[in-house]
């Protein structure tokens, strides 16, 4: 009998925003693991240990998951396809923070140097095209090109979302449009194509596959709310990262735009002139703001809304075996967000 | 009736080693220009001019002409196929381009700025990534996942020959089997791909298929030592980059390992100074000294061997369309080479 979603909210405090779901496909997780680790013999042996130290990630793996969970089918059994689905999408997300470490020049991921800090960054370079480069070659172990079409063109996606995001880093006149464009290509798009994949993959038919890609979609983009919202609000020790990051590097998110709307136009244009660079981000003062003018009521508002739009895409098919799991993450999500909260 | 290699190398003498032969392939490539023009709409509205501005480059288009060349038929007909296949290895080429001027902080290309001086360093690592992800999308529009597989393998390859090139700059103990490794990789990989997939995708035999896959990969090696010693030897104004750069950035290459063995110990160790960048790099005297020590005749030595070991990989198989076209594209890297070579 397959554990529901019930038990996997009771494990929803833990360090990440799903790990509670997550547990239902641990044994799929593990051979995730060791499918990755499998792979190192495919790549040129001068770059193995690279590629290992990059596949040893402490991350959620949570569009993994996303490929396990669309493909559930109420049995424990691991299909070897959603195994490689899943390192595929996995390898392209490792790809994308490899190089997004460049460009930020960071440090520490997930209290570990990044492959940046480590190798330097003409090597970290390569070393993301060359996962990338695997993660395509994978997609072409499937019998027909659709994963390598799907993956490909998913990859294009997420890169020009990226590149729209760094070149208007610190630009005040970002719309709050462009933000959603941004982070519907940016995060949405991996997320989408990882709920296609599993659905797909595991021969569902075309109604609950788009049903399952649109899931994922709105699943991607609540996802990116939250992540945002928690780069003011989620507790250091817990992300392990510095908070108020977007700020103090010009990254205009969706917890900002509310703040700009609801501050006076002298207040607003100190902080355009924060997000621009023109002097010091203040995030503890914003943050204190934030909540005083209902900013948190807002980002929560507009997680439950693309929460509800991912619940609604699933609507039409309550009896297949990965809706309730998939209606599940939803809900953590949603508990992970109120978590956010500072008590009192 | 088609126009042989002997025509080919009556223009030889233009900027770039296979000129002459490329002019058989003039509509194949006007039609990869056309091809490549029309992606674009293809890549996020956002990401358009950037991309625009990496297609049109003054470029030799060196792998689209083998695709060309390779699926050879005896007709100026354009095959669709090859069109396509040629446009792939050419993104995937100048994707690795775009990182590469990344990682060399390189101001110009082809008289051109860069795109990394153009964009911004950040926009360049996702824009090469943008550009490899079509690449790999336009592959797995073919039937079968043939061209995926192959695209991606080699992209993983020629990444991995960059990354140990990157990592070895300026380290003394390279050997000539490391060098050999790293052309292999680096370029021949792709002159091989190439080759392959114009003589697979025109039909050809699987005992074809794998002459011109050989035949590509001695070609490229071939190429390599003579883009390393034209790094020495080549006139600015023709190659349009500096020379001796491979010295001063401490590339070890087969001129300067030639060199190496020639040199007293006690030059040697200077020599070697000058790779590691503990002593400027005198790439004057090296010249001069490549010249007097027979340097020249042994990396002239080497590429005649490559192209000797390309040739006779397509040595059973003298009637087939695309022989005399490819064995052509040898003869002529030779005369370049001679060509390399200061009068008097």
């Amino acid at each position: 009998m397959p554990r529901g979603p019930s038990t996997a909210i009771l494990t929803a405090g833990k360090p990440h925003a799903f790990a509670g779901v997550f547990a239902l496909v641990a044994p799929h997780m593990s051979a995730l693991d060791e499918f990755l680790q499998e792979q190192l013999a495919a790549f040129e042996p001068e770059i193995r240990a690279m590629v290992n130290y990059c596949i040893h990630t402490s991350g959620k793996r949570i569009r993994p998951a996303l490929v396990f969970l669309s493909g559930w089918k109420d049995t424990e059994a691991v299909s070897p396809d959603l195994v490689r689905a899943a390192s595929i999408v996995e390898l392209v997300h490792l790809a994308t923070l490899v190089h997004d470490d460049i460009m930020d020049s960071a440090d520490l991921r997930r209290n570990r140097r990044t492959a940046m800090r480590e190798f330097g960054p003409t090597a970290a370079v390569l070393l993301g095209d060359a996962l990338f480069a695997h993660a395509l070659h994978l997609a072409a172990e499937f019998p027909t090109t659709d994963v390598c079409a799907a993956v490909s063109e998913s990859t294009r996606r997420v890169c020009a979302g990226e590149i729209v995001q760094s070149l208007r880093r610190r630009s005040t006149d970002l719309t709050q449009a462009d933000y959603q464009r941004i982070i519907d290509l940016k995060t949405a798009e991996l997320f989408r194509v990882s709920c296609y994949l599993g659905a797909r993959l595991s021969g569902a038919e075309d109604g609950y596959v788009s049903a399952s890609d649109r899931f994922g979609r709105h699943l991607g983009i609540a996802y990116q709310i939250f992540d945002d919202l928690a780069d003011f609000f989620g507790q250091e020790d817990k992300i392990g990262k510095t908070l108020g990051t977007d700020l103090a590097s010009g990254k205009l998110t969706l917890p900002i735009f509310e703040l700009m709307d609801r501050l006076a136009p002298f207040e607003r244009a100190e902080l355009s002139e924060e997000i621009g660079g023109l002097r010091p981000a203040r995030p503890e003062l914003r943050l204190k703001q934030m909540l005083d003018l209902g900013v948190f009521d807002a980002v929560e508002a507009a997680v439950r809304d693309e929460v509800s739009a991912a619940s609604a895409a699933l609507a039409e098919w309550p009896g297949r075996p990965p809706t309730a799991h998939l209606l599940a993450l939803g809900d953590v999500l949603l508990s992970q967000v109120a978590m956010l909260r500072p008590a009192g």
